[in-house]
């Protein structure tokens, strides 16, 4: 693991994430640029002290050159921070699994795609909502065509921790409000990127183009907390996508609709256990996690009979299980997200800097 | 009345909410556009047949000479048919409570706005949505300050009923998909006037710009079945307004979300007996009709204690309600839509379309 | 009218009903016992002086006697004033609409019973929830086979305004926690027998025996504010009932279970324009009034498309529109409660305070 | 590991929630009664082969005498199978802990407490929706007094899978129906014993007596598919008890609802991140786990920021977490559940039934 120190959010999420399944076991870690911290942290979690490193290029060389070096390795830092590693992992031979958005710029984006067709790793990046069975039961039928001809894709993300200027020790507003470490976009990186690859995986349609209106409501931060897109799908479908951190009352309202014109389909992340499914001129039907009916889909990535709620790090769990899987050799991968759909996420965020900077004005892919 | 003969929907509406508080009684009307209908529909309803009448004008002159005559008229025909009715009642000296969208051009609804101006009667527009309890209940929350400055508003009006080309005999659906009876505008108008309306009499602001992508997603369609719009409001807050005729699954989806800096609120057309309020740093609030807390307001507009559902039609009544009060002197009527709705309404539909056909750019107010 | 002079509160919802479907008009009344509160009462309503009455059975006699005199009257009095006008107006050959529970004893209600065998005239009882569209609807679902051979029955009633002792001048308050004038029941008469009544009006089926654990929470009070009531019902179908006044956070909360061999259903008062339906082995349906698929039913006794909810009141008027029909000879009031429904209310609550005097066993009917 | 083999659902379980917070390392088992298939489980689970046992007493003996052998012990076994392995342990001085309910006798449950009284081992009871972090917040708010005294309890805990008799080879439904192997009580001990350890844990009530009326539905079934049952508990608070495995529609239906004088809240096991909470006279607020305002309690077991769900694995794992921390002497164990909720548990289950065969009368404690 290279960051998820001392103070880190998103690391013991990963954490969590890939012993549930019981398929990775954490040997190593490069866990804090600074190198107090990393050795604490290191001993905090059970790694033995000649495995933890002050540096993430260091442990690559190390692990590498160990007859029982780690096979993959999670990058949980910052944004700004993910590249370089993701680059020397690749170079050394060891899979890594990467923290979303993939970099800070389209520049490093490239740099890491390069790494990644170089490599005879694999690359993934944890767009972890992407691991809820009930999103992947909804791509299937859409794959199958439940839903007819995909017309309309609305999409939101909305919370409200950042609707105020938050407290200066506060370690995650920090570093997201931050361009330097954050990259360019704050709502649009941090959340915006989950919502479209959301919209974008369960459709398996590739944005055409879009148009922003990005604002900072929150006097003197200087990336954007609430985002207003508008995008045009290839083959012709649209859709609507809402970014927000100010959006008071929502804690992680990321919520996805779909609608063809044969059916459509609602799904809402903080009660991940249902999707609601019509066909056009018949009842509503309530989808729950392998429950009756449509329900065999999702029961494949699911662990406990429906009605017994699964969530957030069940979802991530099926992100690493998969990862696993992929590294064993074990299928395909193929409802992994990777590289590309990081490059999609990096070109999502300059296209609505771009975008709103003029005004709000269309940008193409 | 003028319209709502046999086979219409919203004259029967309009009807109801009249009588719910007791304060109309329906004598006489020009109730279709065919004479032997017009004749045939007041039978039934029991308006006297002198007082049935083939041509609106003429009910006019008729019903203003009358020492007895009608005090106010209802006009619930399709949109090409209320700029010439309301003109007439409106220089007749009678009051005109009018079905929206004001009209099928500003250039109309500038008559009519002239009208009103030259005339002693009273104008109203039906935008009924705004009768409902928590919604005005939600404004006057607004109006004092509970949600701070507004940032964000997110409205959307998502039905599904034309998703695909309705029968042939569906006459509700061929007038609102002809631009001939219904004006340029499709979703937009039918619906989506009604949503920006929700909008901006919660927020009171007003709109500044909007940029429109609007789609006719039925082959075969003259106006547009799906909207989606951005909305830039006076004094910076932002918005999103989606209108959709085919989203399936939806019946009359209209929604509300307002955010401010202090707090948010969100409302649901299809359960309008509750408003989640929530104030930043607290808990979610439920707030009912009435109800404990917060509910002082809603219950100035409410017939039953809360926990007994009321909704549509009593929403409407209110309107009528208010309409009464107007009309006796009774109140100002400042809760009530009138002509600045209904103008605002109709450049709604003009930008929407201009902005559409200019492949999405920004229309300015 | 009997009742429902200044201050009341049903007697309004019921004019309100009676007026919604255009179908009947509001010409007499007795509507208070205090001769001037009526003549003030009757001013407000319209009803011009000949026509109020300080005594119902004077009214019922002069209203028999006018060539113009009414056909129907409703009895909205607290409790103990329904048995005498209820026969009165029988004798008098006018058709009676009645307020629930029927009387305040059996050997009341036996009177009543006997007043409407042996008059010509209509009794109709207004358990108004059963004009719910989609109670009707799932009414018909089970009576087609839709849930097969029924098994459980749950039922709630559960509001919270009578928690605290009530203010000395909350009128609605004083009578219905008053013996003398509601009856031995509490919770169990005001809103137990709605919820009993919805449970048999639904499922078809009657009761065969019940238990019953009343308590009065709230000190001083001398009627029950809580029961917990176990029910049989012919044919092996078994079922739960709560019937609250004091649990905190609840308005109106009526609710209804029914769980067959093949299919089950709930529904929730607060929410009346959806009922979830589930065949066993297939996904949870969302019925909505009139909307699709199963919708059929509920449908025709709706007026506005699904989505549009209705509430309450509608629900309400549905009850006085099949009163108008039935008098009418429209139709033969199938669905219409009438004095076995009052009959059955009386046995509930009388079972129910034997049951619980007797420490919560057994009563067969 | 005292059962879970191969085919087993609720080992799997347990073995996830024991390594979610990485405090325990399952490293001994006797997972199956059947010695190939012990060894067979024992090896996909990574548990080396001398430590794989075919017998649970073996294991006890082999275990304690090594230096490194288990400090506790999982008991996954169908419920027959529960007390002589956890007596074996108790005296082996392993710590055990225990699937639900706590045997299928009160003998048997007598003997365990003995043991457990003679041991220095701890002994815990897996009735893991108390792990839930909003259930332990109830609990919380309950003893400080937010709810004031309380009043009413409703607890329901409502399935459908046995709505049919089951496939032959469903081997959960077999030996959940199966009186010898799950003890007399069918749907009160596999998920009415949870319904009432819930509605204790939350309240800190005991019960004085109860009343059931139990049913089994299907036709051949051994053990009860379908229970009402009333509550009286110490202290003067009713409540009501359906647990039911027949109710069509339900997956996982755990509800409780608990009012007091002050307060009143209600929860739902299928969607566990809401609690509702209302103060008497002001309205209903949404608390979540972790979240604003009255929030904190449920924060301190929890791995995530609220809106991010976590579910029954989460649930679970609290209870694994508390139980390392109660062995390494960290902490009282106050809020595990313990030999003391498995004799109520007994308790509830005998008394169902003998109430029940008493036709159902009131059974002291």
């Amino acid at each position: 693991m290279v960051g998820g120190g001392q103070g880190a959010f998103i690391g013991a999420v990963h954490r969590i994430a890939s012993r549930i399944d019981d398929r990775f076991e954490l040997v190593a870690g490069a866990l804090s640029s600074t190198a107090e911290k990393a050795a604490a942290s290191a001993k905090e979690l059970g790694i033995a002290p000649d495995r933890s490193y002050a540096d993430f290029r260091e442990m690559a060389k190390a692990e590498a050159a160990r007859e029982d070096g780690i096979e993959a390795v999670s990058i949980v830092t910052p944004n700004h921070m993910h590249a370089d590693p993701a680059i020397a992992f690749l170079e050394a031979g060891i899979h890594v699994i990467c923290d979303k958005p993939l970099t800070v710029s389209m520049e490093e984006a490239e740099r890491v795609r390069a790494a990644v067709e170089a490599s005879s790793a694999k690359f993934v990046l944890t767009h972890n909502y992407t691991g809820y069975p009930l999103i992947r039961q909804a791509r299937q039928m859409i794959e199958r065509g439940d839903l007819g001809t995909i017309r309309v894709i609305q999409a939101r993300y909305a919370q409200d921790w950042l609707a105020e200027a938050p407290e200066e020790d506060n370690k995650q507003a920090a570093w997201r409000t931050d361009p330097k470490r954050a990259g360019g976009g704050g709502a649009i990186g941090d959340i915006g990127t989950h919502a479209l690859n959301l919209a974008t995986f369960v459709t398996g349609l590739e944005p055409e183009a879009l148009l922003a209106d990005l604002e900072s409501f929150v006097p003197g931060r200087a990336v954007d907390d609430n985002a207003h897109i508008l995008l045009r799908m290839k083959g012709g479908a649209k859709g609507m996508l809402w970014a927000s951190q100010v959006a008071v009352g929502k804690e992680n309202g990321l919520t996805l609709g779909v609608f063809g014109d044969k059916g459509g389909i609602e799904w809402d992340q903080e009660n991940p256990n249902y999707l609601t499914f019509t066909r056009f001129g018949e009842p509503r039907q309530i989808i729950t996690r392998g429950g009756a009916g449509l329900g065999g889909g999702a029961g494949d990535w699911t662990r406990v009979p429906p009605g017994h709620p699964e969530g957030y790090l069940e979802g991530f769990a099926n992100v690493y299980t998969d990862a696993a899987d992929l590294i064993r050799g074990k299928g395909d991968g193929a409802l992994l997200p990777g590289i590309d759909a990081g490059l999609e996420g990096m070109w999502f965020i300059e296209a609505c800097i771009e975008s709103s900077r003029n005004g709000g004005t269309w940008v193409k892919r």
